[in-house]
């Protein structure tokens, strides 16, 4: 049976993990590896400042003190003793699309496998008032059997977003670009000082393709992304040797 | 005068951005918006889940009680109350190279610049007992010059790293694999307890093209890299669509 290594940000009690662990139990041994606190938004940030602990909570499902990224390598080295064959991540309360990716501690729990050397895949679901994780919870079923049973180019992790509501089917899609805006809320404390809260971004996308994760999920469609870490602008390597010269 | 960002990851009282500020100087108008504490490894977190502080340390000097993707944020809200024409992030004290750029808080400064629509110029010196900022500095300002005169692609931002000692010259690199291996260090506490420390990961570099970032900085050049945010795996999109069928 492959091991199969569960996380997210949104922390250990969150509804949407054990969802997620659910649909990954008919695939394989499942382990369950989470923050301790919600952690979203937290990125790709590993605690170097000070230890952590880890927390045994039940059979199979352990909490972290710290990141996302924190739990895949505390899972490896002191959990699992390996790398496992799969890392899956969420399902996230909230998409993660485009641009935004980077800022995504879901996303980059795959992403952190995948510098291990193993195939990860991130799932989050549309913000809604009431969840329903089902269909998540089969889209990131259906993507993993894939992935195991053929495996996954190395270096390489997947990007699932899946739009409120029965989804009309599955796209393969490519990372939209954001054009971003900072929205802040500026208030003033009871004592009269100035405290600043940064806002939800707007849906400030791209134009773009019509083959995008936030184009697909816009129309209904789950979207499935791969995903790689090298960020070179291969474009502009020449024109900097030119003007560096 | 263009006006320029100053941010990093070390904190605010760290020596380096002072370095990198004084070899904006001569460029343009120098605004300094820095973590109070040392963010490290933060990546590209952003604090949603608290509200943050600005406080005015002095002239053109502030420091925020989050991360440099907050810092950026603030600044172009509510300290400028506009996008810089330039964000630049360091000098940080180790480089941030290859694949582990998304751990970087250097790096991700940089990012949001170009996020926010304005180019970002990310600087790391390698790791020493006794810190010389000048070839940095140096460095730093020959890039910032470059893109100041010229302008940069949309969406592109640029990561420098700077070898010990002088430097040999400067290279335009493209961003290295690295070959993660998860090193935990193991202890117990006086109550018997076990916690564990994220360790230094070692320098486990996929031999590659002879010019990446690694490579550079190994051989004893400044290193150049131009990146963008868009991790699409494009040659995996074809055959996930022909495996998700």
């Amino acid at each position: 049976m492959p091991l199969i290594l569960v996380t997210n940000d949104d922390g250990v009690t969150s509804e949407g993990i054990h969802a997620l662990a659910d649909a990954m139990r008919p695939l394989g041994d499942v382990v369950v590896v989470a923050p301790l606190q919600e952690a979203s938004a937290i990125g790709h940030a590993l605690t170097l400042r000070r230890p952590l602990r880890v927390e045994n909570l039940r059979d199979g499902v352990y909490a972290v003190d710290g990141t996302p990224t924190d739990c895949v390598n505390l899972a490896c080295a002191v959990i699992l003793k390996r790398v496992p064959d799969l890392v899956v991540s969420g399902i996230n309360k909230g998409w993660n699309l485009g641009d935004d990716i980077t800022y995504s501690g879901t996303v980059s729990g795959a992403l952190e496998g995948a510098l291990l050397g193993t195939p990860g895949i991130a799932v989050s679901l549309k913000r809604m008032p009431v969840y329903d994780f089902g269909p998540s919870a089969e889209a990131a079923a259906k993507v993993a059997r894939v992935v195991l049973a053929n495996g996954f180019p190395a270096r390489s992790f997947i990007n699932i977003n899946v739009p409120g509501g029965t989804p009309k089917g599955m796209r393969v899609t490519t990372q939209a670009k954001r054009n971003h805006v900072t929205q802040i809320d500026s208030r003033t404390d009871p004592r009269g000082n100035p405290y600043y809260w940064i806002e939800e971004a707007l849906d400030e996308y791209h134009p773009d393709s019509g083959r995008t994760d936030y184009e697909a999920v816009k129309e209904g469609y789950v979207s499935v992304t791969p995903l790689q870490p090298d960020m070179t602008a291969y474009e502009v390597l020449a024109p900097l040797v030119e003007r560096l010269k």
